[in-house]
This record gives C-alpha cells, sequence and structure tokens, in this order.
C-alpha cells in the first residue's frame, strides 16, 4: 500500500509500505477515507514539533470504514464509518490509573510518536474506534477530532451553566471551544485583537465580546461580569502575555485553561493563584471526547459542515503543505481523500 | 472590657472598648481564653499584610469559653470551650454558592479585615464555632487553626494513598502539612535546604528527604518516584524559584499547590503545565476544615502539644511581639493567654 512519508523536516516522500495486519482480536484495520491537515502536522513538517520522531506518517484526524475486525471485536463490524482516536496509552502509568490516559508518561499519539493516517490502511483496537454518523460526509467528519480537543478543555474546565466563560483568542481553536462551550448555558465572553473575528465570534453565540488591543481589557472584562471576572477563563490564543492577563482578570475559585506548548517564559506571580484559589489546569489532546462529540453531532446540535476549505488526494500532500505555507487567507480546514 | 489594638504599623496600644452583645439569634457570646500569634499577624504590626486594615484588634486563632447563646443556637452551650472559624464570607457570591467561602470576594478574616481575638470577649456565629476535645488546654488548641491551613492544602491537592507527595520546605508550614499528610497513606518526600530540619521530617514521617542545595534535586526527587516525578507537589516555602521547580518535577496530571502571598515574579512556561495536564491550584486560609482536623485530635491520629514555647498575657502583646522580632531561635509559637 502507499503512504505519505516524512523522512525528516521539509522532506516529503510517497513510499511503498507493508500493508498493517491485525495483530489482536481486539483490533479493527480500516481503510482509510479522510485525513485532517492540523497544525501541529505542520508543524512536524517544519521541523518544529518538539515531541515527533521521524521518519514519519502524519496525520491524527482519520477517519475510515472497517475492512476487517480482529475474532473479539464486537464494538465495530466490518462496513462501518468510523473515526479513530489518536491517543494510545500504556494503562499502567499514574495517569493511566486515575483515567487520564491523555498524559499517559508512555504516551504514544497516532501521527507524532507512530505512524498516522497519511496512509491507505490503518489499524486501530476497537475501543479506539468510533462509528461515524450516517449524514455526516469523511470530509466533514475529520472535524470531529478537533472538537475533541475543545471538549477536553471545556471538561477540564468543568464549565457549568453559572460559570461566565471567558475564551481568549478567536481563531480556529477558539471558535471550536465557543461552538462547544454555548451548548452549556454558560455565559461566553470572547476576547481577540481582531474585530472581524469578535464579529464571527457574536455570530456564533459569544455573548459579550472585548477588542483587549483597545482601552484596559481587564477592567472591561471585568465590568461585564459585575466585577468578579470570569469564573472561568481559557487560554486558546497561548503567549506568553496570555497567562498572566488571566490570573489577574479571573475571579476567586476560578479556573485558567493553559492550551499552550510554548516554551517562552511568562511572568507570574504566585499571589493571584493563591489569593483567589485560582486553579491553573492544563488540557492537552482529549480524554475519551469522541463518544460526547458524535453525540452532539447526532442530536444537531454541533454542526461540523462547513469549516473544509480544500481536498487533495493523500499523495498530493506536498502541494496541500505548499498552500499552507503560502498563508493564503482562504484556506481553512484541508482534508486529504484516498 | 480590655483589647489591644494595632493603631497602625508598630504602635500598640492596651484599649477599652464596648463588650459585644450578641445580636442575632444564632449568634454566641465566647470569653476568650487564649490567642495564638501568628507570622500573618506580625506582617500586621510591621504593616506588610497588604490586606490588613488599621486599627485593627489583631488574632485569628481564637478559643474560649461560651459565656451567651442566643435563641436559636443549638450547636453549642454556656460553658463549652470552643474554637472560632476565622472565615467571615458573604454566602451570595460565585465562591460562596460552589462551597468555597474562604474565597468569598467579600471576605473578612477576624483579625485581619475585622476585630480578631485580642480582646476579652468576642461574639460569632453559632456556625463558626466548634467545640474542644476535653484533654486538649487551651493553650495547645490555638494549633487546631493552623492545622486547617495544613488540612486545606491537602483537600486542595486531594491527595490519596495512591499519590507521592513533595513538600518543599520544612519549616512550621510544611511540617505541619507532613504531620496531616502522613494520615493519608501517601508516599511522602520532603525537601528543604537545611539538614537539620531534614531529620526532624524524618522523624515525624517523611519516608525521604532531599537537600535541594546540593546536586540535582530534579532528578534526585525523580529518581525516588522511579523517574514519574511526585503526583503532588506543595510549596511551603514559596520563593520565586519554588513554582518553576515544581512545574518541573511534578509528575503528567499532578498537582502543584501554591500557598505562597508573594508578589514576586516566577518565570514559567505553560508548556509544562499543558503536556503534563497538571493542576496547580491556589490554597488560601481554610474551607470548614475545624472539624476534620478536632476529629484527627480526639482520634488521637494528631498531637497538636509541644507546639507552645512562650505565653504572654494578651496586655503584653507588645512584649511577645519584641520577643518575636529579636528572632530569638526559642520562639516556636507563642499564645496570648486572658
Amino acid at each position: 500500500m502507499k503512504a505519505v512519508m516524512v523522512n525528516k523536516p521539509f522532506e516529503i516522500e510517497i513510499v511503498e509500505m507493508e500493508k498493517p495486519k491485525i495483530e489482536k482480536d481486539t483490533e479493527v484495520l480500516i481503510k482509510v477515507k479522510a485525513a485532517g491537515i492540523c497544525g501541529s502536522d505542520v508543524h512536524i513538517y517544519h521541523g518544529t514539533n518538539a515531541v515527533a520522531t521521524y521518519p514519519r506518517v502524519m496525520g491524527h484526524e482519520i477517519v475510515g470504514v472497517v475492512e476487517e475486525v480482529g475474532e473479539k471485536v464486537t464494538k465495530v463490524k466490518e462496513g462501518d464509518r468510523v473515526i479513530i482516536d489518536q491517543v494510545i496509552n500504556c494503562g499502567e502509568c499514574y495517569a493511566c490509573k486515575i483515567g487520564r490516559g491523555n498524559v499517559c508518561s508512555n504516551l504514544k499519539v497516532r501521527g507524532v510518536h507512530v505512524h498516522g493516517g497519511y496512509r491507505e490502511y490503518i489499524t486501530a483496537v476497537q475501543d479506539d474506534c468510533y462509528i461515524l454518523p450516517e449524514d455526516l460526509s469523511y470530509e466533514d467528519a475529520v472535524m470531529i477530532e478537533p472538537a475533541t480537543i475543545s471538549a477536553q478543555c471545556l471538561s477540564r474546565a468543568e464549565v457549568t451553566e453559572d460559570d461566565t466563560v471567558l475564551i481568549l483568542g478567536a481563531g480556529a481553536l477558539g471558535t471550536s471551544i465557543l461552538k462547544i462551550a454555548r451548548l452549556t448555558g454558560a455565559k461566553i465572553i470572547v476576547a481577540d485583537i481582531f474585530d472581524e473575528k469578535l464579529t464571527e465570534a457574536k455570530e456564533l453565540g459569544a455573548h459579550y465580546t472585548v477588542n483587549i488591543s483597545k482601552g484596559d481589557p481587564i477592567s472591561e472584562i471585568k465590568k461585564l461580569t459585575d466585577g468578579y471576572g470570569p469564573t472561568v477563563s481559557i487560554d486558546a490564543a497561548c503567549t506568553k502575555e496570555t497567562l498572566p492577563l488571566l490570573l489577574d482578570v479571573t475571579g476567586n475559585a476560578g479556573r485558567v485553561i493553559t492550551m499552550g506548548f510554548s516554551e517562552e517564559l511568562s511572568s507570574v506571580t504566585q499571589l493571584k493563584i493563591t489569593a483567589k484559589e485560582l486553579d491553573v489546569r492544563g488540557s492537552r489532546l482529549q480524554n475519551k471526547k469522541f463518544q460526547s462529540i458524535l453525540d452532539l453531532v447526532k442530536d444537531k446540535k454541533l454542526d461540523l459542515k462547513g469549516s473544509v476549505s480544500h481536498t487533495f488526494n493523500f499523495l498530493e500532500l506536498q502541494k496541500a503543505l505548499d498552500l499552507i505555507d503560502k498563508k493564503d487567507p482562504t484556506v481553512r480546514k484541508i482534508v486529504l481523500t484516498f
């Protein structure tokens, strides 16, 4: 079978690879039908993803059709259209034992530490396969995985309808978080530096928007919360300035969620965390969030359509990456087809 | 009645004050019998406590005997020996509504924002009064309040017997945390820069100790946890170096507890918090922890005796503070008697 390999940064090759075989009786063989290109794939291509290893078949937003199942597989059957969980964990370490396999100390992410979806076939244990809703195309279904990242962050924040949620950053990540956050019943403030993004956030259901490049963003946000500050603040911008800003603005007993992987140093004081008893919580990947997103899609509460701007055959990965590198503003999600 | 007032930093005066009256039918009038001097009282005296207001009757470690009760009081009766919760909250704000009254947005702490225990009589609602064990002297009973601070920090950390807890700092706070942490069944590592403090920590039940002024503390601590890192790290030292150190050393899905009130800037990276999905949680004062500490004392699981090194009559507060300011090494806890 064919696969597209990143041999090393900026070197992509179409290779012949042995078709994977079912090796455990709980495994499933899947013919890949679509795979999304994520910002982190671009980082692997650019050599700026600190955890990826080479050579690597990238792709962690993977949908396909079940071609064969192991003897003990009961969750899916031949012909089922599925999406694959990207997280592989050991089940043995402390994080796994307390149900936090997404930060397993022996974590392997498909397309990052082991080969991912930019190839014709892939295997996965049945527990990592989730059946797609009938009326969702393979191309749109790749958007399920990014939505799980947002679901993870909102679950780490333990958002309820009594919260006021500040989403800092209205790019692809912030917008995806907004779409799911509005289903919680919480009051939502979106902050960004671009008015046009804030207008879009308003259309998507943000109750308030704040342009933090104008005036005093902290007093502006506090005003919207009767002086208390948001009870949940999510960093979907992740610069070195954002964490200190969120520690300042968040109200007592609030949660501040980080999603950034930058090694840039931020200056913070313990005082803010202690005096308000804040919880500053990291959110990484997702922890068994596929089914909850699939349920939202099935119940018509979350619409994944309209985000894919371009499709390419997977053998044209180089072309797709070149388009991304051109910073063409028409590019939103690019999906590889098979 | 007599009270000792701090009119402004470094100015103490013995004053005549009206004896407080029961004003609500759920209130209790207490004749104060003993009150501890805490580091934060010394800060108020020195003018270095940012939240205190003047003139102020200090004292938040307050024990006494019930002299009179309001009509609806059922929890205590005349003659009961009690300790008083130092936290007064509004019950209305977000923090109060989610059961986190210790970080109430209208928080008042006895002896800090309102008059405390360095006076002959004090009133409190019955819910803020807790009955003392019979065999605990008034003087030793003032140690209950500091123990609640440790209980709060361990509850914020959600310590279970499956955890490995790192306590950074083996001073009065760290030692108090250690005494309660060892009751959880968790494995405990204590780190400090003084070998004599570490020896004491070992005697008090620490499983391992690490002198962080020698060698590479991070690899030393990781070695003690099979490379994983502690699953709970408590900052009982609170310098600007401690938070970055704890973010480095703590294992995946771990909790890092801050207790510092310093405004000094620490340099941290989001990466550590996100990649390991750490929870960095502040711990302030205590949230209804008196009964759990009283239960430990009654069950002989926690011994509060032996910490009080000096007692003074409350009218001699100036003398006691002068002794503390001399940095006399024989001073541990000083208790005012009445």
